[in-house]
């Protein structure tokens, strides 16, 4: 176990804010409930933000960039949206300070009061699609398939850092269409690339299904979801795209003039994902000895250490092998400190999750080889210097791998069937992970069993096979499982 | 003249609007002073946000994330900071909304209010120094070299697009040394950064020059700048480079244990430039025709156009030209809709700023060549089909170059020099640009010429030479001449 964190068994919660502490990963800042993404932290974000924004852009996406601000009359517009946005935020008043006549710090100008009240945008539906009702007027001028990159804020009352945090950064992707049909595809596609972000860069399994009435966006006619499991056991869910209909469009008035040269209200898609994947990422690949992070995330991939300090000949071999990694696309730095010892500087890079630590020392180096550790196993082999790159290039890929079927494994074994009650609460309380059961479709048995056992419905698999069953608490008839857990 | 576009000549500001209206780079939103930068708009501005960012990682800094918000005690702490920001800015002052018992709104919850007021940050030094504070220690922590990308607030009365609005988007270094010497360097050599961005990428030409104290940053010991001049004889501040001397250090109460076990106040530098360069990037080069982009920040740079429509011939040569020029990591569109014709299309791309436009017909393909147009000079050439891909390639550099030394040549030609005050009138009024003048160096000075002409000072140039005079003014001597000009 290392220098200051917590086992997992001991104490999950604190296990994980250990590890974002010392992995130097983000903090609480002095505003309530906001955080600071440190640069180790923000680093992977990046890498993070930058896939995304690739795999958005080859599906055919741009980014633009929206006011902060939301008039508050804006958010009254549709009607489920203000129940689920509005009553948590952050409510600017006034546009001024003054100096406070009565002491020496500064304070509200009564005179500066806004007509209307503005709020730091919980999420943008309302302004963009204020704002799409002057870009659209005929069938050309769709599909509009717009992301925009920013801050958001939701007054929390309980924070943790990355997973829910009153302001964080994500991506809110805003597309209009002339069908229902192409909305309801375009919602659908953005789910499957958060599957395939999730699963191929983080190495992490997802279930894609669609949420139940109870856990749908405020203002979407359907939620699809990814679903993921943490290693106690609780899922979280890591992304979302709605299928929003014409909801925004009536509230807004947004109409198109169709092929047909009639007039019809426009489709509406929205998807995000947060810096809460930080949470998840950290989370369903770390361990007691710190941070792991999958290859294709990490911002160091390689690190060498030099046994016991840098020497020319060391030296010398370390900038050939840098080269050649650096030929081969990846990220490599050498640790040369001469002033921290080589078993401070592996315990150091085991914590922050660097995927691959080389060490190399003088008798190695006579015998031809290199030590080559892999974070994830902390598997070690003496590999001959001739092949030392292309064995890395090898064990990147392959630690990818691992962690996604190790991951993947922990997941399919957490997947556990129930058919009556008692069964549903004892595998929620003795073993967790997701539990696949009949329900009988309604709000009112959903929220019922949340009130009884604090587990939600994630989502209704989309591969959900079609099975005569009967709900699990009221036993009225079901024609699918539906997969709950306790959630994040 | 291009459709919708007012000529440079007739009125500046309104041609200035209408390139921003018609090429699609923004808008103003439904909240007051806050803009949409649309997609046209944010491609370009992620394609200078990435050099940037590539350039501050160059040089050693690393990207990480602060809170929006700011407690409003804490703009009071750096009293010349507060003077200049606690003013006019977003004041958050409750945390929800509840429904209006006496309507169908939402309206601000009189129960939520703030223990104390936040600010949506102006800019982050307060902030980001309180977090410092918990980082640093001892030398051993110091440099930090961080960067942050964001939006930040200041409530304008007056807004033009880009230019100045409420909210925009910049970066914002923050550095924090161990001496005074090495604040110093580092706030230097951003300002070289900036220059060199501004010069290489922008294709702008700047004068680097430091503020006078009047114009100097609040809470900063010494200010860099960058100064460009606009086509209209305007000067633009378009980055600037703070020393901050131990202010923010001493604010906040940061300080660290030297090499001689001595505790000391940490020195500061911050940095930054905004969205605002887009403003000068159009005003440096766009035409009456419309926008202008330097070749290496253009999303597009080559539009190819088939005349008068696609046809398999037109298209094969179409696919195998692409494909040379994606090899030469040129960025190109094919735009082969049917239903436009070329003409129309032209103009368009015009009014977009692509730097080079090929067309293409069965005329020309018959002979052998293709057409290239540059944006710049607008002029054609006819260049046969096998050369085609390094013409572009060559020709992409010559335009980049052709664009800095124009608005070099213009620049140049508008640094004036007076040497009183009648002639100084004189050129501020008939002439434009900068004019090169002796000033007594007191701050008064240059308020009552600001107060009589408009004019301020943009800068005492870093390469000004020692040169006995009399102040522009006031007749009191003065050993350098600074620039003066008008200024956006």
């Amino acid at each position: 176990m290392a220098k200051g964190i917590t086992s997992r068994k001991e104490d999950y919660s604190k296990w994980y804010q250990d590890i974002v502490k010392e992995a130097s990963l983000a903090e609480h800042s002095a505003v309530r409930g906001c955080m600071v993404i440190k640069p180790t932290g923000y680093a992977i974000w990046e890498n993070m933000r930058d896939q995304l924004d690739k795999m958005f852009k080859e599906t055919g996406h741009v980014n633009a960039y929206f006011p902060l601000f939301i008039p508050k009359s804006y958010l009254s517009r549709e009607a489920k949206h203000v129940e689920g946005f509005a009553k948590e935020c952050a409510v600017i008043t006034h546009h001024r300070l003054m100096n406070d006549p009565n002491g020496d710090g500064v304070i509200v100008d009564p005179s500066a009061k806004l007509e209307e009240e503005l709020i730091v945008r919980p999420t943008s539906e309302t302004i963009i699609w204020d704002t799409y009702k002057n870009w659209i007027q005929s069938y050309r001028d769709l599909p509009l398939l717009i992301n925009q990159w920013a801050n958001v804020v939701r007054w929390e009352m309980r924070t943790r850092l990355f997973l829910r945090t009153t302001e964080f950064l994500w991506q809110e992707g805003h597309t209009a269409h002339a069908t229902k049909e192409e909305a309801a595809e375009e919602a659908e596609q953005m789910q499957r690339v958060y599957a395939q972000f999730a699963e191929e860069y983080m190495a992490m399994p997802v279930v894609k299904g669609i949420k139940s009435e109870n856990e749908r966006f405020a203002g979407a006619e359907e939620t699809y979801t990814i679903e993921a499991l943490m290693q106690d056991g609780k899922a979280l869910q890591a992304g979302t795209s709605h299928f929003l209909g014409q909801n925004f469009a009536k509230a807004f008035d947004v109409k198109f003039m169709n092929q047909n040269n009639k007039e019809e209200y426009v489709w509406a898609t929205s998807w995000g994902v947060s810096t809460r994947l930080m949470g998840a990422l950290i989370m369903t690949h770390s361990d007691d000895a710190g941070l792991i992070i999958p290859p294709r995330l990490a911002p160091t991939q390689v690190v060498i250490v030099p046994v016991p300090k840098p020497k020319p000949e060391i030296d010398e071999a370390v900038n050939k092998l840098m080269t050649e990694l650096k030929a081969k696309g990846i990220s490599v730095k050498y640790d040369s400190d001469p002033k921290k010892r080589p078993g401070f500087k592996f315990a150091e890079h085991e914590l922050r999750g660097i995927p691959v630590r080389v060490a190399i020392g003088m008798r190695d180096l006579d015998k031809g080889v290199m030590e080559i550790a892999r974070r994830d196993t902390k598997e070690k082999a003496q590999i001959p210097v001739a092949d030392v790159s292309s064995h890395i290039e090898q064990l990147l890929v392959d630690i990818q791998d691992n962690l996604f079927q190790r991951a993947l494994a922990f997941r399919d074994e957490h997947i556990t069937p129930a058919n009556d009650f008692d069964e549903f609460k004892d595998i929620l309380n003795n073993k967790g992970g997701f539990i696949s059961a009949h329900w009988d479709g309604t709000a009112e048995t959903e929220l019922k069993i949340k009130e009884l056992t604090k587990a939600t419905i994630r989502c209704i698999p989309l591969d959900a096979k079609e099975e005569a069953g009967a709900c699990i608490l009221t036993g009225k008839p079901s024609n699918k499982r539906v997969l709950f857990a306790k959630a994040y």
